[in-house]
C-alpha cells in the first residue's frame, strides 16, 4: 500500500513512522496522524461505545506522544450502523469530547456516515519544530533501550475475555483497566522528547516485540534485551490460566506505552524527565536482530505482533 | 453530534462549514477536512475500487475547493474486507495516488484495518491565510447567486442504475461520467477565492437545494432563484424515463460543483476568474427562505438533500 504513494518534497516524515510530518511554515512542521477504530476488530466484548470512542482517541494520541508531539486539533469521521440508538451515538460523541479534553485538544470538524459496523476514524494535527520530533530511526549502537511501563496486562485481559470466557467484572482490576481504559503517555512523551536524552521512540500499540523490531529496522541496528518487562497482573494471570507470561508481554499489543532508546550517558537526564518511570530493558547493538540474552542463553525475539481479534457476535 | 464538542480559542472555523480551520502560525491557518466513503452507501453499482478511491479524494478536495484552499497533504485510513484481493487493494492505492496527483498533493501517511465493508476515510490539510478563505457565511443581500455547472446528471445516472436497472454501459456518456468520474473544481475555487469577488461559497455534494439552504442559514439571508440549472443530459433522461428534471437538479446530490454568491458589482470580475463558466441563477434577499420566482409564481425550495443510497448486494 505505502509503496504506491512515493514521497514528495513537502514530506519530512512519510509512511513508516508513528506519524507523518510536512513542512508548514519556515522550520515549523505540521505533524499528522490518522488511526481508524473498527468495531468488529478493535472493540473488545463489554466495552461501551463511550469507551470505544475514548480508545480511538488514545490510539491516535499515543502515536503523537511517542514523537513528543501534542495534539493541536482533531477531526473525526464516523461510520455508524443504522441500528445504533441516538443515545449510543451521543455516548460516542461524549467519549470523543471527554478524551480530547483529557489530552487538551479540540475536535474541530468531522463527517458522519451510515455503515454496517462502528467505524471511528480520527485524524490529528500537531505543530512543532523539526528539531523537536523524535523518530523511530535515531537509535545508535550503545544506546539504552527502555520502556515506560511493564507489558502484558491488556493481552491478559483480552485473553481472559476472548479465550477464557470471563465476564468484564471477573477480570482483575488492572487487566480491566488496561483493556477498557488505556491511557496515552502524552506528558511523558513530550517531556522525554524535550529532554534531548532520547534518540528514538515508538508507541507500543502493536506489541513490544514489533515495536522493538520497528526501532531496529528504522534505525538499522540490533537490540539486545536482558529482560522482558512483564506486569505483575499479567504474571498472575499467566500463572492461573497457563499462559506464557513473556508471550503476553511481547506479542500482546493494545498497550499504549512508550519504547525508547536513550543516549548512553543520558539515562539520568531521561529518568529525571520521566520522573524515574523508565525501565531499562537492554541495549542497542550492531546488526539487525532483536535478541533476549540471559547469562549464556540467547533467544531471538520473533517479528510478530498483535493480530486484531474479531469480536464474537 | 457537533454540539457535543463546543468550540475552542484555536478554532477559526469549526463544525458547520465545508472545512475546519485552526490558527497555526501568526495569521496562517491550518485548514482541515475529513470525509469518509463507505462502500454500501457511497459506491454505486459498477464502480471499480480504483474509481471509488478516486471519488473519496474528490469529495474531500471539493470541500477545500469551495473555500479556495489547495490540499497540501493527505492522510488515508482504510477499512478493507478480508475478502478483497491484493489486486483490488492495490487498485484502491492507485486510485488514491492518481487522484492525489490530479489535485497535486501527496498522501503522507495512513492506517489500514480489516472491516466488513470498504471504508476510505481521508483527511486533508491545507495551509492559507485567514483573509483568503471563503466561508458559507459571507453572503449579503443583493449579491448574485451563481453555480459552476448545471445539475442533475449524477442524480439521473444513479436513478438509471438503481431504479431503472440500467447497466453502466447503458448510461449516456455524460451521466456515466458524472456518476463514475466526478471532478472537484479545485482550480476554479482557488481562482474565485483569490478574485475577491465572491462573498460565500459551498460545495454542492449534498445537492443544490441543501447547498442553497446552507448558504442561507449560515449567512442569515434568503435566496431568490430565477431558474433551476438543469443539465441537458438530465433533461433528456427525465423526459425519457418520466422524472421531474428540477427534482434531479435540486435534490440529487453527488455532484461536486460550486455554489457561490458574488458581490453585486463583481460579476464581471468573478466571470473573468472563472473563465466565464459561472451561471447566475438568482439573488440574495432578506429573510431566510429559498424561493424560485418565475413571473408571478413563487415556489419554496424544500430543505432536503441527497440521501445516500444503499447498494443492492
Amino acid at each position: 500500500m505505502e509503496r504506491a504513494f512515493g514521497t514528495s518534497p513537502r514530506t519530512t516524515v512519510g509512511f513508516g513512522d508513528d506519524i507523518s510530518a510536512v513542512k508548514a511554515f519556515k522550520d515549523r512542521l505540521a505533524v499528522l496522524k490518522t488511526d481508524m477504530l473498527v468495531g468488529s476488530t478493535d472493540i473488545p466484548p463489554g466495552m461501551s461505545t463511550y469507551l470505544a470512542a475514548r480508545k480511538a482517541v488514545v490510539a491516535n494520541v499515543s502515536d503523537l506522544a511517542a514523537k513528543g508531539a501534542r495534539p493541536y486539533a482533531g477531526l473525526v469521521a464516523l461510520g455508524l450502523p443504522a441500528s445504533l440508538t441516538k443515545r449510543e451515538i451521543q455516548r460516542i460523541a461524549y467519549g470523543l469530547r471527554d478524551s480530547a479534553k483529557e489530552y487538551r485538544f479540540p475536535f474541530v470538524g468531522g463527517d458522519t456516515n451510515e455503515a454496517d459496523d462502528i467505524v471511528i476514524s480520527i485524524a490529528l494535527l500537531a505543530l512543532m519544530s523539526k528539531g523537536e520530533i523524535v523518530l523511530r530511526s535515531g537509535a545508535k549502537v550503545g544506546d539504552i533501550v527502555a520502556v515506560s511501563d511493564n507489558f502484558g496486562s491488556a493481552a491478559a485481559g483480552l485473553r481472559g475475555l476472548l479465550e477464557r470466557g470471563l465476564r468484564p467484572n471477573q477480570l482483575p482490576r488492572e487487566l480491566a483497566q488496561a483493556v477498557y481504559r488505556p491511557r496515552a503517555q502524552l506528558d511523558l512523551g513530550v517531556r522525554l522528547a524535550s529532554s534531548g536524552a532520547i534518540t528514538a521512540s515508538i508507541d507500543s500499540s502493536d506489541g513490544l516485540a514489533l515495536s522493538l523490531h520497528e526501532l531496529s529496522k528504522m534505525s538499522r541496528v540490533g537490540i539486545q534485551l536482558d529482560q522482558i518487562p512483564v506486569s505483575e497482573a499479567a504474571l498472575r494471570f499467566a500463572g492461573k490460566y497457563g499462559y506464557e507470561p513473556t508471550d503476553l508481554a511481547l506479542y500482546g499489543g493494545e498497550e499504549y506505552h512508550l519504547v525508547v532508546t536513550i543516549g548512553r550517558k543520558k539515562l539520568a537526564v531521561a529518568q529525571r524527565a520521566a520522573e524515574e518511570r523508565l525501565k531499562p530493558i537492554g541495549v542497542v547493538t550492531r546488526g539487525h536482530d532483536v535478541v533476549l540474552t540471559q547469562g549464556n542463553r540467547h533467544m531471538k525475539i520473533a517479528r510478530k505482533g498483535w493480530e486484531h481479534f474479531r469480536r464474537r457476535r
